[in-house]
């Protein structure tokens, strides 16, 4: 929910941060009440919450407790860190954790009693005035992650026969520090049927029923439309909220863009670590065990290939027995084919999640991708063959080393670039299955390939083995 | 900017903008102006760019000149890919984009001159008129990633002593579609001295002065601030738009939300990229010999390594000589070092650039890392130690590979967490610095390892060669 009260403060950088930490810290030690509550009417609540974030685990909770306003102490607990959250939860009463929370958003309160344990939940919901356990009982049916986990209840609508001089005394008359700049317009039965802007309402007639100048197209969502989808309307209509309908077009509730924003932090966070092959649950959980589990799996395919490719080594030990500094090459030559990799599929993962690569210009694409690794391939393949010719004093090894590696990285561009747009193509998301698909492969067709080289060119009856 | 009229418009998924794009390409192909003209109306310009973004080449431009409306064409223009925005200002003639590139905002327009060829830039800007001329050469003074070069001269700002009253009718009056939620106020001089939402202005009497009324406590940024630093701002206060001064404190323009998302979601590809070793400039480019060179230096890093690897494999030749099966096992036991490193340096440069990862969190955090890395590796270590042992047949090798694996990926996972920090502490971007310092420092401490423990546990002098 967007506060009505943010345009005019003050900014406070991370210096700043610390010295109103400091000053807030030294002031509650001191029992300076009344010094302490002036610094805290001058305090954005986003600021407020950066300096709890900031103490040590023991000062957070009476810091906290100290600020006069329940409307302050609220919006600076939707803030904090789960940290700083679950201190306070922990060392305040109900009696003085409830008229705070009932002063959070809706959706921000059915997020944190969702994350509580359910005993603590129940106590709280109880010990709530019903209006604030309706609200968050109506939210929590909705599943995280989509328009419905979201968006939030404390919205602005007005039935379509309502007149214009109407509405503007409507908006005048709100209490609550909602920001409004879209106006709902609802049928009699509560059904969405238009929507109109403030600016809108000022330039149309007193006298006008809203149904007759509102816009009648609207663009909304459903309760279980994705959080994703959600953010990407936002972001290409440059809306500012979107209205979340259920199947008969009943009006629910309004995401808002700074909702938006965070949703747009936490895919990114969530495409990035699906990418590595873990995921968000890594950095909510503090146990080792847990996080172990959550990277096992990925882990496993690219191990299954490294044994595919210890397998493929040993049946060419002959060969290795002979030429022994072949063996000193493995991890330059398959390291540099898993680094050409990581960085096409990077590309490829984030093209395709932002919309600038797409499918049907695989073979464009795929052409491009050919030319990079080539290119690539022949600046390292000229220098590691000139080092394996020099430093190791055979002609024949320089060559199939630098052949290897050219090839090799050729081959991981255009493979890590192809296997994403394959996974999209497919329905699977590409940012987690490229990762163990595009090692694996490397790793085994690059050391077959190695072998391949190695045996066209060495003649492995003639050749004396070479020996650094 | 944000445009007023998107709120009330239909959305378009995918499989709709391509029965749009089948609509109106067959319209236009019919010369049916009328009934195009009409489809054209009842088409939000977002989806008009995603149909343009979706046809052949050569069907573009004529499409592209059907649009009737110059605002349409103009808000349209702002959205396409770079491919159909080059098509359409090559196949346009200036007298047809003249009108079009006027009703763009200032902003949009100044970045759309920017990517152009220098002569073809000036062609366009003397057929401009002045006053869309002046207003993108004010903007092209700041440089792109920062609020100057973001912001939008297209504001709302009136002066201090005007009464609301007069405001509320300054609001109804402005022509544009820009969609107001602040009113920024100034003093004679047009420096920046409060801000005002359009609700408080409703709320208030309407005799008051602006300057008895507004917001004096303002969140406001430099035309220097870089661009993250916008967003940031944005994020954390929950803004819809944040003014941008000058060293005077004069007012010159504003970013809005939707500029703010487009920033992030740059930042976000930036970050990925730059972790993989490659920048923006790859995914803007054609030609693969550019690509080429933006990547070679992080692989560069990555080679120095894996030669330095090779060199320390070459040093242990004669216990490969006499173990050969060691050398079949060099890819998994680095393959595996190097991935769990990925997964912990992704949870490192996230969580810094999130900030839920703080530097003084990092005895706990290496700790935690200690820890899962040891879970995985005592994992990995039996499997690979068992497969070594039954399937090479030599219990000592399955030690060896078993107990390198569980050492290196341990000290993987503790590197490519402390890497990250270690940068950031420094002040160098963790995301740049720590793909190539974390793969190299793992290739050769990994293989280090390697030999170290072999030459503990096999008594080279006894022990037969084993091969496979």
């Amino acid at each position: 929910m967007l506060i009505e009260s943010n345009p005019g403060t003050s900014v406070h950088a991370d210096a700043k941060i610390q010295k109103l930490a400091f000053a807030i810290d030294r002031l509650q030690r001191r029992g300076a009440i009344r010094p302490l509550q002036n610094v805290f009417s001058k305090t954005h609540p986003a600021d407020l919450a950066a300096v709890l974030d900031s103490m040590p685990d023991g000062r957070v909770a009476p810091i906290f407790l100290a600020v006069p306003e329940a409307v302050m102490a609220a919006e600076a607990l939707t803030e904090v860190s789960t940290r700083v959250r679950d201190l306070i939860l922990a060392e305040a009463s109900i009696e003085r954790m409830v008229p705070i929370l009932e002063h959070m958003p809706p959706d921000e309160l059915t997020d944190l009693i969702q994350s509580l344990a359910p005993e603590v939940a129940d106590q709280l919901m109880s010990a709530m005035a019903k209006g604030s356990q309706a609200e968050v009982e109506d939210l929590l049916q909705y599943a995280p992650g989509t328009a419905g986990g979201i968006m939030t209840t404390d919205f602005s609508a007005l039935p379509d026969d309502v007149t214009v001089q109407e509405a503007i005394e409507a908006v005048r008359d709100r209490e609550d520090v909602e920001i409004i700049f879209y106006l709902y317009v609802t049928d009699a039965e509560g059904r969405l049927t238009g929507v109109i802007s403030l600016r809108q309402l000022l330039l149309a007639q007193p006298g006008s029923l809203l149904r007759e100048v509102m816009n009648s197209r609207i663009i909304k969502v459903q309760t279980d439309t994705p959080q994703e989808t959600v953010a990407n309307l936002v972001d290409k209509y440059r809306l500012l909220a979107v209205p979340v309908v259920d199947d008969d077009n009943l009006l629910l509730g309004v995401v808002t863009v700074d909702d938006v924003i965070e949703v747009m932090e936490s895919e990114t966070t969530k495409e990035m670590l699906r990418m590595a092959g873990t995921n968000e649950s890594e950095i909510l959980t503090q146990s080792p065990l847990k996080i172990a589990r959550i990277r096992l799996p990925w882990l496993l395919a690219a191990f299954v290939g490294g044994l595919a490719a210890t397998g493929v080594i040993q049946r060419y030990e002959s060969i290795l027995a002979e030429v022994l500094a072949l063996s000193a090459f493995l991890p330059v030559v398959m390291g540099m084919a898993g680094n050409v990799g990581v960085q096409s599929a990077t590309v490829a993962v984030r093209g395709l999640a932002t919309g600038s690569l797409q499918l049907r210009h695989i073979r464009s694409v795929l052409f491009k991708e050919f030319r990079v690794g080539l290119l690539l391939g022949i600046f390292y393949g000229l220098v590691l063959g000139a080092f394996g010719w020099f430093v190791f004093g055979s002609a024949e090894l320089g060559e199939v080393v630098g052949l290897t590696i050219m090839v090799n990285m050729t081959g991981a561009a255009m493979l890590a670039i192809a296997l994403p747009m394959l996974f999209q193509r497919l329905g699977t998301d590409p940012a987690i299955a490229t990762g163990p698909f595009v090692t694996t492969a490397i790793d085994v067709l690059g050391v077959l390939n190695y072998f391949a080289i190695a045996t066209a060119i060495i003649d492995f009856a003639g050749v004396p083995t070479v020996t650094g």
